[in-house]
């Protein structure tokens, strides 16, 4: 319709991406099996709107202002959401004489941050968080330790380490070295250890313009955070207790952490979660346990799945106190790990079996087959072939090409031979071997070959 | 953090929605049966973004104009995608030497229009779309109505019943009538056929301001088109094959409608396919088959599963011709009429089992007894019940109601006795029933029951 005009730009943007077939069927295959772990420990999904109102954002959007999607919108000024924890926020609130509580929700969504473009960092990403909102009990802390382990093994990663801390104990010792109004600040310093190292967190923690600490209590905060990093966690925890100077967040804090550790001792793989008092995790409103994941093997990823307690997620919304726990999975880093791990494999792309009607072949007896085939339960895909009256029949050529790029296992193979006798010529397409097979036995001689 | 302020408006945007969790398992669970369906005749998903750069529409939005959200984001004028076969063409474009065809791809996503909000109308709205992009092969047509039979099947629903006439057959006919220049208007007024009845359609054809036929030739139209219902598909087949001036439109369309229907009738269950002049489908570009699925029971939701062959998808993107046909599955349609079906069924959320620890026993026996669950397949929710040291350990009554209210089917209910003698309190909810259980048998017993 107009072969006269000059073609259009056919490239997403910049920081935006398509997903080839092959990167879809990974990223919808880790999104099942990370959400059935989900399933099973009584998470329940929801869904919110990907745009919402400025208003219900009251301008407090911090660090993330200028990275908004925001435009007018008639009267209003919307925007795109940039998290899922703001949507969760307004979501409860909005059905909070609905929702039962201690209500466990996950949600997959894509969100959208003005970033910088950067090599697997996109504009629009999918996020994919579980929390657990209404309850201060503990055990809803450990359970999701739990939900991370097993998420993270549904993928076939198994070393990996949970990195974990409470921010009561951090902040009790901040109030215990007095350093109560500055604790954002050293949190956020103290949060860089991994990637800045030692010596410039301190000289961070020291600088006029940040916390503003004197050598002595910069020294005291690295003490804290700069253990011996071959400690067991038992050892850990009594090297703390001994060392630290008590008060109510610091007691709190050794107690929690002493139940997380002795009932991941139980639940958890040996070695799966580690103690470690650096963790801080930046963001302004975690109040409890903290953690991180650590692939060992792809420890360039960073965390793939953080999260931590909160006192109080939607006071901007109800006066109802709704303290939880979640986090958030790193869908893209992990993908990223699990395609790092399965590089060498064949790329097959989603079912084992084509069927190829040969040219001259009524190919309606391939639908007729396939039919057969998917009420016995096999997938099977049909060649499109035309009939032989058609403008275009497919050489037999171009349809083993394309089965062969699109990587089936098997090709169901319908000549006129073949037809008249009530069989099939059944081809291996890896070991390239080929067997006449009678129709009424290409069920049993499929799942033979892919079982 | 801001008890002392206003609270914040909390409800979505007018026309945008928040999921509940049963309607986002429903929404989740239909989408999982579809596309199971797509994925066994051998469709692959793929994913583009929400945000696209104006210049790539070029300006040619059409009746969409008024609807797009968009807006002016730094040099470039943006909008969200208003449908998923404009970014398929751009998709198909942009990737034509890494694709091969035929292209058989599903795409499942979020769409934005800005209509007026109406009941079951929103402005953020699902879209779940399947093609088969590169073939003029009749067997895909054939398929794509085999796709839509067994989609539609998996949600439990099976009276329905597709409706196909082929464009080719309608265009040739107005050709035949010397409408070829009008056949656009000509079309859109006889696709109103079943919504505005017999004679306002008449009326439409000889409007001025429309098509504007003589009294005589909307006749001919409406002869064509308002056929009796009573016939069988091979008899209305066989009165158009006599009755129709031939030309090579005419005659190619009887041509596929032949071999649609003989193929249909080896392959759909009978009724399911239903020849029907009188289908046009609005949109300018189908050039072939066109369909769309009424579920008999449900007939107000008008077509729950509408497509069509179309003879150039990206001819705006690339010089590579790409004919194709496809469907769009209207999720919410199909959505609502599986809850009116199920409306008198319990909404389970989620799983069957809830391990409830009494006040005073250790709650992380529970989390040990839910990892013996799921080690043995099983899934399990754990209410996050505190330790007795805690400061609000749950009580029994408050933990009964949670357990209720999510629908559990069985509570697994661990009180000090039972851990001291290894067993455990099963009690059926439904049925009012409890027994002790050794924990070493309880798997089975819960297997009994939800089996």
């Amino acid at each position: 319709m107009s072969k006269g005009k000059s073609l259009l730009p056919c490239k997403p943007l910049s920081g935006f991406q398509d997903l080839l077939p092959h990167e879809a069927l990974a990223f919808h295959d880790a999104i099942d099996k990370i959400t059935a772990v989900y399933r099973r420990f009584g998470f329940v999904p929801i869904d919110t709107p990907c745009i919402f109102s400025m208003e219900s954002l009251a301008g407090e959007t911090g660090e993330i202002d200028n990275q908004l999607y925001r435009w007018q919108q008639g009267k209003r000024e919307v925007a795109l959401r940039f998290d899922l924890t703001v949507p969760l926020a307004r979501y409860v609130a909005a059905n909070v004489n609905t929702l039962n509580f201690p209500f466990k929700r996950y949600h997959m969504g894509k969100v959208w941050r003005g970033e910088r473009p950067q090599k697997g960092r996109y504009r629009e990403f999918t996020q994919l968080d579980f929390d657990i909102v209404g309850t201060d009990s503990p055990l809803a802390d450990l359970e999701c330790l739990l939900v991370i382990s097993e998420a993270i093994e549904a993928l076939g990663l198994t070393d990996f380490c949970i990195r974990l801390n409470d921010r009561a104990l951090l902040t009790g010792v901040m109030e215990g070295l007095g350093l109560a109004d500055k604790a954002e600040d050293v949190l956020r310093s103290v949060d860089k250890l991994d990637k800045i190292g030692v010596e410039k967190v301190k000289a961070e923690l020291m600088d006029a313009c940040k916390a503003g600490l004197s050598a002595d209590v910069a020294d005291s905060v690295l003490a804290f955070i700069n253990f011996d990093r071959s400690l067991s966690n038992a050892e850990l925890w009594a090297h703390l207790d001994q060392s630290l100077p008590k008060n109510d967040k610091v007691e709190l804090g050794l107690k929690r952490l002493k139940l997380l550790l002795d009932g991941a001792a139980r639940v958890l793989p040996e070695g799966r979660l580690k103690l470690d008092p650096s963790i801080a995790r930046g963001l302004g409103y975690y109040t409890g346990p903290v953690f991180e994941t650590v692939l060992n093997e792809f420890p360039q990823y960073g965390s793939v799945c953080s999260g931590g307690r909160y006192d109080d997620l939607a006071s901007r919304y109800t006066k109802r106190e709704l303290p939880g726990v979640g986090a958030s999975v790193g869908l893209s880093r992990l993908l990223a790990a699990v395609a790092e791990k399965a590089k060498d494999e064949a790329k097959a792309l989603s079912i084992p079996t084509i069927i190829l009607p040969l040219p001259g072949v009524d190919p309606i007896e391939g639908a007729v087959l396939r039919k057969a085939l998917h009420d016995q339960g096999l997938a099977a895909e049909l060649y499109p072939q035309s009939p032989s009256d058609w403008a275009k029949p497919s050489k037999t050529k171009a349809m083993l090409r394309y089965a062969s790029e699109k990587n089936f296992r098997l090709a169901v193979i319908i000549g006129a031979a073949e037809l008249e006798n009530g069989t099939v010529q059944l081809k291996d397409l890896n070991a390239h071997e080929q067997a006449e097979v009678a129709q009424a036995d290409l069920a049993q001689a499929i799942r033979d070959k892919i079982q």
